[in-house]
């Protein structure tokens, strides 16, 4: 279905055709017709699938003939035939599937929905942090034995220091849960000399390994890059305290999982919560499954799951459809 | 071992025994010592139990045929034979095991360690919150499985109003921790003209059936009293919303745990967090045990597992031993 604009359109609006796959209710898509003013807009995806944990977003090939404007995350294959895209904005935070070279046009603007995931990513870090500091683990899996008997140690936010890899949207509304909780907050970003809301201290990466001994919490909020890769390895697992808790919701392969599976074994460190493991889905002969302070969660933090995702994705994709009839700076611009 | 005071002990120090039932270790003795002046003291606890859930506090004939001071829980029962006990110092927060009539003489004194618990049974309960919310018992028995699927939908302190019963030391720590999580903060409490601070309002308890369709969780941190018994029954839980979370750390009394078993098993509010039973221990055949959104902790979260706690229980208690010699107001006095 095309939705034909109004008067107001511009003479150049009818050479442009949104392919929206999000997958929006009435109201919804009135709003979107109504921000793109003379854009033609096809809607694609159907309202019913907004429950699903990855939205199913692909498109057909009269779609990809034809879009110059794409809201969603079609696969990086189909994108890569899409050759009159002008833009895609994704409904994801992460956008790496679509920066390699030729899957865009040279020319195609790229943004992302960063900013639509910090809150619920951040709190899904931070109630893994809590658990794990109340032995919440140990207690469920005591559960399915009927077993009323009292675990172990346990540990206080407030009497915790707290590192944050990566300061974007998601660090920093963690560091902010987390000071709300009493902890101290370090963060490690690129530029060290900018302050962060949210954060005590800001450091830069090439202090990690000085950092690490002295911290209780070590979460990582990263981005997947040839950098970031294994930042957490052995070595690094080794120069933490035997308190420490490792989180991480970024990438999956930041952390060595098969080194932190070791180290968990030997009481290295006190226990990990991760939202995202190398390889995913995780192996289902995997080490991390079976230890019994690493809390895992399948890639499910920064999904649609929490309801005002779902908003906070559109508000963005309106914003920037609105930026982009204007002639605005979109926002979110990764290239 | 008797320690006996210095040059400075009033004449009537002599009368005085402390009986310490408190696992102190070296320094901590030394403190209690010096803050006794020409009182003298037994301590009488090892300092090995520190790391029990429960400390085992029983006390010898001898203790208790000449105490007129005691630091610590022993049973009621030998209290009850103290009879030249003139101040009972608890450990505990809770003293109802000690205010039924007969237990201590006449005029003794009652002063409780209230203050020392709040944060950990605060932060217990706050980390079974979110726990709920973002459904980590529910992916924690999926891990068991090595089953890497999403669940279904989780939820936000962000987006949630919190009403917790008793606005105490617990209660109001525990407010501000949702405060800190963007929760909005409703407090019930006897003298509902008082703020309290934390709580976004202050409601008395006859606003309980009023409130409890409007929250999204319901958290108890009540004495154990004749009017909180039950006060979360059949018909409360069928008042509250099907995304409702019923959190208690107070005493397991305050919730009909019958009939909030066959409320999640209709799926009548979304999930419970308890660290407190009625009875305790919960026994094998509950059908609580077995309630997949029913994360059970066994009566844990006020114990000495915090190590920070033991701390605030002997500055309490170092306090008022200062306090009582001085003649002076006891803090946290009950009777």
């Amino acid at each position: 279905m095309d939705t034909q604009g109004g008067s107001r359109g511009r003479e150049t609006d009818q050479e442009e055709l949104i392919v929206n796959c999000l997958p929006l209710n009435e109201g919804e898509r009135a709003r979107f017709v109504q921000a793109a003013g003379g854009i033609r807009q096809r809607f694609v995806t159907d309202v019913s699938v907004r429950d699903h944990m990855q939205w199913p977003m692909g498109i057909s090939q009269s779609d990809i003939s034809d879009a110059t404007i794409i809201f969603g995350n079609p696969s990086a294959e189909q994108i890569s035939h899409c050759h009159r895209l002008r833009w895609l904005q994704t409904s994801s935070a992460g956008v790496d599937a679509y920066t390699a070279p030729g899957i865009l046009p040279g020319n195609a603007i790229l943004t992302s929905a960063s900013g639509a995931y910090g809150q619920a990513v951040s709190e899904h870090m931070f109630a893994m942090m809590l658990a794990l500091m109340k032995d919440l683990p140990f207690y469920r899996d005591r559960q399915a034995e009927r077993d009323w008997h009292p675990g172990g140690e346990v540990y206080s936010p407030q009497e915790s220091t707290v590192l944050v890899l990566g300061t974007g949207d998601i660090g920093a509304h963690f560091a902010r849960l987390c000071k709300g909780a009493g902890a101290v907050t370090y963060g490690v970003r690129r530029h060290a000399d900018q302050a962060v809301e949210g954060f005590d201290e800001i450091f830069p990466f090439d202090s990690l390994d000085g950092l690490l001994p002295k911290v209780d919490v070590v979460a990582l909020a990263l981005p997947s890059t040839p950098q970031t890769r294994h930042i957490i390895d052995a070595d690094r697992l080794a120069l933490m305290k035997k308190r420490a808790i490792l989180l991480n919701v970024g990438r999956g392969d930041a952390v060595d999982c098969r080194s932190l599976a070791s180290t968990l074994e030997k009481g290295g460190i006190f226990g990990a919560g991760l939202d995202v493991t190398e390889p995913e889905p995780l192996p289902p002969d995997h080490p991390l499954w079976s230890q019994p302070r690493c809390l895992i969660t399948p890639h499910v933090a920064g999904g649609s799951h929490l309801a005002s995702n779902v908003g906070k994705i559109i508000a963005i994709c309106i914003d920037n459809l609105r930026r982009y009839r204007a002639g605005q700076d979109l926002r979110n611009r990764v290239r």
